[in-house]
């Protein structure tokens, strides 16, 4: 059977194109800066938000009509697993990824749970023996059952540590199975409702302790995916602990966990925390700590995450301009954690919306490698810097200067002479390379 | 004398060429929609932010480099003056706009502050005659000086009312003496620092009489120039009256001010209210209230009003896609209320600023003809609203129906079914859209 | 049987008790400003949150611990109104409020859902026989089935508006028969997601239509409850009609329609759209338009409807200020739109929260009556704009001048001198009569 | 002569008192926790604002009425000192606080800058002899002047890094001679307008040369006072590198500072970081970094620093419960780093907003140190954690467990038992703590 039957293999048809089924801008094949799109962009589909949300929100049931929606259980989680391949193989979607209880549905143990999650792992893992789909990343929902509602790691409850460390090693043995390049880890719950119930110093030592946890077992198994943090400031707890990458990176050097960790990204986690999605991938670049995105973005004028499927070519451009920095995701890539609006109930909407945000990236790729190719920023930074290649700048950067010098360098200098930042002109200047590229003008 | 000796007219070279003091995109002969683009971009240049500012903020003097920085009083306004006409002339802009006290210096009295201003206003009309540049509109600064702490017609002190009103006064004279298209209120001050020392009631109907005597002294002079209110939410004032559009309608509608004023419309004052520009615009057009436009924009991740050069691509596209739904602004304008970022010290940068958002509106002005043009939004919108042209939902709309109907109608009525929204396709289209309008290519 | 078997009447045991299960301030009978506090306080408790809320969030199931979890259908509507008035009676509360949904299930058409309401209606007008607890007011929910994905009155889809009308139908039917004091209109899907596919001119329209449909049968029927509007800013759509009083005024005002409505003003919805709490109650109070409060809280550092159980002594001291000076809130009450945090989910807990709502408006009612008594603020204010009651003040307020005198007036003037605000002194001078009302000291 | 002859010696009258002019809570004389409350709260007077602030914002000039505004120069600097003793002797001032341009102007060279320092530093040594009000701290302004528009120890320019480092040369020298407390850091401009033209690596890199060499001089000429950085996200700067306590943790570690730094923390940076006051002295103490505060207090509901006079009870009592499990502030205190509105400019309301400030830290102190003392939060708190004391828990927090063993534990568990946090009980219990502090009940 098919679940989409409306929709037929996507397929880059260009910017000319009326085919609302087909990509604009994003041609696998075409090599942007020495590679293949599909080799650069390594597009994921996040399995929640296409296969197992349902449009509600919290004022609201559910609207997505689902050719699935009759059914329940394993057969409800059977039938998701059908769709999702020939959603993954008609979008030429290199990649998925997946919370445990978003593939097969809890049991009243955990023992159940995982036997349910083993009927599914396994016709997963059959179906990935023919598919070219792979997994990105799977991780272990430890937010949305009751028992989590004062954290996970960072529960009160020592019983929840017991039961989430459970599910993280389930989940560890999932990702070697099915060949994970990396493991997730976002921690909706753990954080705070109010500090005046709260000790967040024994909270954070415990954090510490379930990720050592966590990775001495994926050592013993041989489980050599990265460990991805996913920072998010709020919502659903007021105050997350990993309210932003800064705040990641103080935790994990505090608790000596920097070499087995990395972050996943996520555009409108930054925003929520008060960042650009850009602020965010370039703190973690210039730690050495990117490991993969989540791509999607918020609406600065709500307070909530609204997932959207990206389509600001402005983040997308400015957002690959740091992977490309980067040096690419290596083992990350950049899943769609998005969701269709809940007005968006069709099945046709999974398509359109996927499809734009591909398209968003590629346009970004290739805006933002001209960019590089062409040295605008490159250039314009090294010479705004320029002061530090030379002269006091020099014996600052190596060290070979202290106060007494600084001073006697600086008492009778005259009015210090600096250089316009020219924000406006660099501006206007992304947009020109914006817009040239569809034109496939030489800028 | 020359004041901005580096920078020659500016005229329209494409996006190719690699001259930075070049129009990429605003090309005033051009046509669109039946218009030259000179004629639909009734661009205006800010006084008080091109010539007066100097780049300072709350926490820093200014660091703006301007040649008319060493002069002083009355020799500083007509410097000034010199500097925005030869300004005016090379940026080929149609219009400008001014506080009274940008132009002149204040004097010890109203008195003497008048016949500052008296001088100014001759030298301005002097070089108005040989000048293709006219007055969009000119207001009164009744925030900066200290008389104005508590408000100006709202203030809690009948002599800064009294002042302010002689401001007006002598504001609307100075317009209908320089031809000005529209006459401005601002009010910074008009509002509220805290509720426990104030009496809305009172401030609110004074600022009705306010204009009252305004519109009155207008009619008598016969200066029939729209009135426009310019909505901002807070800052300076914690909260101000003139909140956003909507809150301006139900002023103008309690104490029967509709038909004497418009709007000006400001894109950052929007978003600080927690609106998108668009949002603003459309509200005032769809009650015939879209007088002009205070083109700029702010970063929704700051809190204050940072009055940018509009660059975004998709602000100014949605922009003009109301005014044209507008037929125009009539008499109003794109005000650049915007201004150069401190660090953009410059003179250079003031035409690369105006540059940048020249070329920003031309680019939305194209992108949006063409989304008009091609009916995009239009049909989707008709045919999304279709059932209200036909059977129950024609009687709904004329009227012809009742609760007893419409319940006999929906009582028994099977689950409704709606159509998507497809808000994931609308936003690639805009994308494609955009890219497509440089390339030249047919959508 | 007994719902909530931990629990026994609450009583007023004052501060010094450390009974939990008891008043600390709310003394129903103590006299406050020339009534009993009981009369003052209106207090109304929300039906949606206390018996049919369950905890959940956009990120996880519900937690709440409740003694109808096991029942479905009728049955949990029937324990539920068991519930509800052993609730009511123990909590001493005057009034409650429900939407049609929060009481009885949906059947598969309206004419089903209707006869399920009628069974539960009549229920709760038997157990009204008896008790003390009055409706506040009732509504019909539009906003969570899928049919309202696109809004109700003002859905794109005729069919949707019909449905919507009948719904209203039958709620002021309930109205009537139950004798609720008020009617509630909020429209959590009376906005847009995106302005791209939204014909808000014709929404707004039909928005109008429907209020003239619902108040000819008010009429009709003789159902005279004041009809209040809720206004809210956003969330669930991305942008919500009725965004603030201000708003709400301007389209009453252009529809001819504030004759039949008032206000429904809630606090955490206040702070999402920028203002205070007290702001929107003395918009709404200036206009003769407060009619009913929803006495909830929110988190100003998150930027959702958090609809926490109102603690904050300066906004509940604040409001019923406003309150006070309004006379009294009429017919209508403060209704606890609040709900247990998600980690309260104890039955207990809805005790705590209540008593706390209902002990921190009691404060907030004793310390403003006792600034009006000493004329604390009243008297500041009046001294502040007393140049308004005298020579040019109250020539401007009568009327009796026009920009020529007051240019006259002000010509000449020396440096104006103004009065300070004392804001400081203000805000310190609150905290003292907090701080006194429990220490009985006179201030 | 006097600069304040309206207002003698501020003393304690207690809060039936209506003398504006004296304190209602604060008692420096009472004993609260084991020490008199002049020992406890070591309240500061923060220069900039009380003594060289003018009320000026970005649409206005200053208002303030100052008896020293005639002056100019080194005679304003004179001046300002002599009314800042008398101040601070009226207010019976433990400390004051001051940036090197607060106090004395700046000349062409910083040469010249030095000299003129020099001359107001012996004034105000020679003060200090016989004044009972000490240095808290002392800092270089490196923000206001234009040099600084690109940073100071961030600047892409080598003459602002040399001519900064020997400003802070300065810096420490005179806070040596004058014995101040503490260092501060506040890095206004150490952050980017626009990622576009920034070296964010380089930056931090300088930033952190910049602060060993600092730590380095310190050392060199024996001044052992800690340094401070005061975190803040935004304003000036779109984006500050010092966001917040968490990212301040971060680059510490990273750099090997934490030994020489702690954090001064501003309520309202806190809140504009999108965190709690509360939230940032949490993080700081159990990182052992909790140096010093800067007591004010912003206004959620405004995008910008307000700086405000604190007079929030809720915040100054959980801002003074982590001071006192702190084990107090050691050599730091509590800085009114608060400016009084632009509304509130006589020199009276400098009175009155200080005595407001150490009224509402007082109320603060006392009410939390009521709470530790009855063990209100401890007890809850050490019961809520109870599972980690014993069983599984304790193995966990002692490391005597593993993925194993947790699995083992986890995989048969029944539905697992959590108890409410009572979020709604606490705060009505810190209601009842504020109340009845004045009363002087037990609780």
């Amino acid at each position: 059977m098919t679940y989409f039957p409306n929709v037929n293999q996507i397929k880059f048809e260009g910017s000319d194109s009326n085919n609302p089924f087909a990509f604009k801008y994003y041609n696998p094949e075409e090599i942007v800066g020495g590679q293949s799109m599909k080799e650069y962009l390594r597009y994921s589909i996040a399995y929640w938000h296409t296969f197992t949300g349902d449009g509600s929100d919290p004022f609201g049931v559910g609207t997505a009509l689902r050719p699935w929606n009759h059914l329940t259980g394993l057969d409800l989680a059977k039938a998701r697993v059908e769709a999702a391949f020939e959603f993954f193989e008609k979008m030429n979607a290199p990649f998925f990824c997946f919370h445990d209880v978003d593939v097969a549905p809890e049991g009243s143990t955990l023992r159940e749970t995982n036997k349910n999650l083993d009927v599914i792992i396994s016709m997963i893992k059959e179906y990935m023996k023919t598919s070219n789909t792979k997994l990105l990343w799977n991780t272990a929902n430890m937010f949305s059952n009751p028992r989590y509602v004062h954290g996970a790691a960072t529960s009160c409850n020592a019983d929840v540590f017991a039961y989430s460390a459970a599910k993280v090693k389930k989940g560890l043995e999932v990702g070697k199975e099915l060949g994970a390049e990396n493991y997730v880890f976002w921690g909706g719950r753990e954080g705070y409702e109010t500090l005046l119930n709260t000790d967040m110093g024994l909270e954070l030592d415990n954090l510490a302790r379930f990720f050592h946890l966590a990775v001495d077992y994926a050592k013993e198994i041989g489980f050599d995916a990265p460990f991805l943090i996913e920072p998010k400031p709020k919502e659903p707890s007021t105050h997350q602990y990993d309210f932003d990458v800064a705040t990641g990176l103080a935790f994990l050097q505090k608790y000596d966990l920097t070499d087995s960790f990395k972050f996943n990204i996520e555009a409108n986690h930054a925003t929520l925390a008060g960042h650009t999605f850009e602020h965010e991938l370039h703190l973690a670049r210039i730690n050495g700590m990117l490991g993969s995105v989540d791509a999607n973005q918020g609406n600065t004028l709500l307070g909530w995450d609204t997932d959207e499927f990206p389509t600001d070519l402005y983040t997308t451009t400015l957002a690959m301009y740091e992977i490309i920095k980067n040096g690419g995701l290596g083992k990350g890539g950049l899943n769609f954690d998005a969701k269709v609006r809940r007005g968006s109930f069709d099945t046709d909407d999974l398509f359109h919306a996927h499809i734009a945000g591909m398209d968003s990236f590629a346009i970004g790729l290739k805006v933002a490698q001209k960019l590089i190719d062409d040295k605008v920023l490159d250039d314009f930074v090294a010479d705004r810097y320029s002061s530090f290649t030379q002269g006091i700048g020099l014996d600052i950067v190596e060290g070979k200067t202290d106060l007494h010098k600084l001073e006697a360098y600086a008492l009778d200098l005259p009015e210090i002479q600096n250089k316009s930042g020219r924000q406006e002109l660099l501006k206007a200047t992304i947009n020109r390379y914006i817009l040239n590229v569809s034109a496939g003008v030489t800028v």
